[in-house]
């Protein structure tokens, strides 16, 4: 039980922290974050709620994470329902409260609402080719690095450094592609809000990222399982 | 002693540089740091200074922290007033030296001298709701990390990069909103030198910062107390 | 062969995360990452991949420093040119899947596609000169940080950080004049993707480099080898 | 000897990757990496250096630092002059190699060359009084945050983060004052090159950070030298 409410409040933290500075600060007049602004965003949701909760359920704030960790032997398959339902939920969650919020300004309009997409939802009009192999790449590295950096063998401690900061690479090459899933949980919450067809899109940004997640965690099995 | 002199050093060091940074460097023509430096000037101020002399007091610079931690059972009840008032002190003094030394440009309005607030004082027009939501919300997850990453069985030694990163995300999101308080000392300070009506909408950075910080602790307290 | 494997994946990343923030999000209209975003990119790219497999392989991705850990004595001579090797062809697969997801999008031109050069071809128009200067300059302090930061002696685990940031630091001040190289696999990687005559002053990204590798070592082999 | 190596390598590395940054990158057309970038490679070249050789020389790589340290007793007093004038040193070769590099680009225009300055030399136009008052409250925080941050029960192997965040805060505030100095040895350095008056107030650049860590260290020792 401590375990999904760890999963719960990570995801909802890192839709509210990631999404929360795309949707309200990233293009502020003048001083506004941008896309650099919500990579670091992102991954430093990741890093501190690995450290606050990590110990607890392995800090996993992602379907695609939690799928690779299974394969990665990391995460008995019981669990893995419950980590994918509690995280849609906090995904959802946290974009509702983002939602009311930002209704609180006058000049708000939804648009995407910092959801994924492809064709004309895709932030720089990338094809959808382009846009399932951005996230399967991506997604694959994501959960090698995951499950490399917290081998019993590396350095303890410092695992959430790593992974916060590939959730960061991540956003800062992939943004202006797939407006950046590698998450389906994330992808989920804000779609439901949006003023797009974000919701007909939604199934590339569960299959891509999943995708690449068994990917990521079927290459790290073979080559490096006995350096666990 | 010593502990209410590292919190006021702090809290000194938090207004001086988070703060400073908004004031002096954020807007500055062309390459000004914009809410992205601002965002790791506080979050900066905090990961240093906890560094500094976390062991001495905990590390608070922060009313609503020391709130929180009282709650969570880190901080014992009769030192609170105590933290509260040299907090307030220490962000009033850095308020007073900033704006001694931003005086000392001939173009310097004052302005709202990054005090904070809702409606017409919100940066981006945001109502009192949606405001008290943010600054609600956002103590929560604050507190509810604080407690979780330095509790015993966490990694040594990292927890001041987890709240200080967390105190970034918390101003990469909403200084949009409320110019991003958290922490009613810092609120305090700065309002006393705006040259705007900060004064008369203070009372929510207290009330609402506090109350997020008891959820936060209370929550954590339900959940995870026997994790300490 | 876990070693090629990493150093192949390691590359692979470094050019996929670092280049490709290069030519997708740099220039982005508004909010794009810019120097800043990219200098980032390419230390969080090493400094995520030091932590995944850094104990497997080293962690080098990049010939001019393997030649450096080499003449460190930390790499037997034998294993470099498999090394080199595969760093390049990690280097050239990234390249070409950023290739194949950038033309996803209709407004794709290659023109110099991260590459690196001096002249007309470098970003500031820098001369041959200052370009060698530079990259030697860089590399060298790059192999010496990198040998002295990951010495017995030195505080286990933080090296990666160490190493990542020097990578962001040396962006941070030279992408002007070359576009950056200090790793002569990332250049030639994407040199042969480039719309430019990239491939023509590839070799000075080689040498210059490797020449800063050699000093860097050297340095340090003669003033700190018994600090090892 | 090794450590004042050590000394001339890191303030090399500061003076070169800091004032490098902010001459040829800050203000690059639509993508300069910004007072941020700067702020940040300031703070990262003191962050990487620490790592790098901090155990051999104690890693000041600035006099103002080196006197702090000589006050808090962690330096011995005949080291310090040693250490001053190989800073000095470090800092004028950064400078020179800097210069070289600036000038093999047609349309360089060495300006302040990074230099320090107020009045018509800050760039915001700060007066005298506001310069010092900035240069001495960063520089006793900055010597204060050291002395904390590495006494013997600090947690180990952090203090190199919080002390180069440290100068990354102080940069995020203090550039558009000063164009932030904190360091007699890197005012000295670029001082030589620029094309302004700067050296006639370079005077101020010795005084007032030397004065700041005075006060930093003396506050320490008063409050926390048992701390140690």
């Amino acid at each position: 039980m401590k375990k999904l409410f760890a999963e719960f409040f990570g995801t909802f933290w890192l839709v509210f922290g990631g999404c929360g500075s795309a949707v309200l600060a990233a293009g502020y007049p003048e001083v506004g974050i941008g896309l650099l602004g919500v990579s670091l965003a992102f991954g430093l949701t990741v890093l501190t709620m690995a450290y606050a909760v990590g110990r607890i359920s392995g800090g996993h704030f992602n379907p695609a994470v939690s799928v690779g960790m299974v394969i990665g032997g990391r995460l008995p398959v019981h669990d893995l329902s419950g980590y994918v339902i509690v995280q849609v939920l906090g995904a959802t969650a946290a974009a509702a409260v983002l939602y009311f919020i930002a209704t609180g300004s006058g000049s708000f309009v939804a648009g995407g609402f910092a959801s994924n997409g492809y064709d004309e939802l895709s932030p720089g009009g990338y094809s959808m080719p382009a846009a399932i192999s951005m996230e399967v790449v991506m997604t694959a590295f994501f959960v090698f690095i995951i499950l490399a950096s917290t081998a019993k063998k590396s350095s303890a401690g410092f695992a959430p450094i790593a992974i916060g900061m590939t959730l960061t690479v991540i956003h800062l090459v992939s943004i202006p592609v797939t407006n950046t899933s590698v998450n389906p949980a994330r992808s989920t919450g804000v779609a439901i809000f949006a003023d797009t067809a974000a919701l007909t899109q939604l199934w590339v940004f569960w299959v891509a990222p999943l995708a690449g997640a068994v990917v990521g965690a079927l290459v790290w099995r073979a080559i490096y399982k006995d350096s666990d």
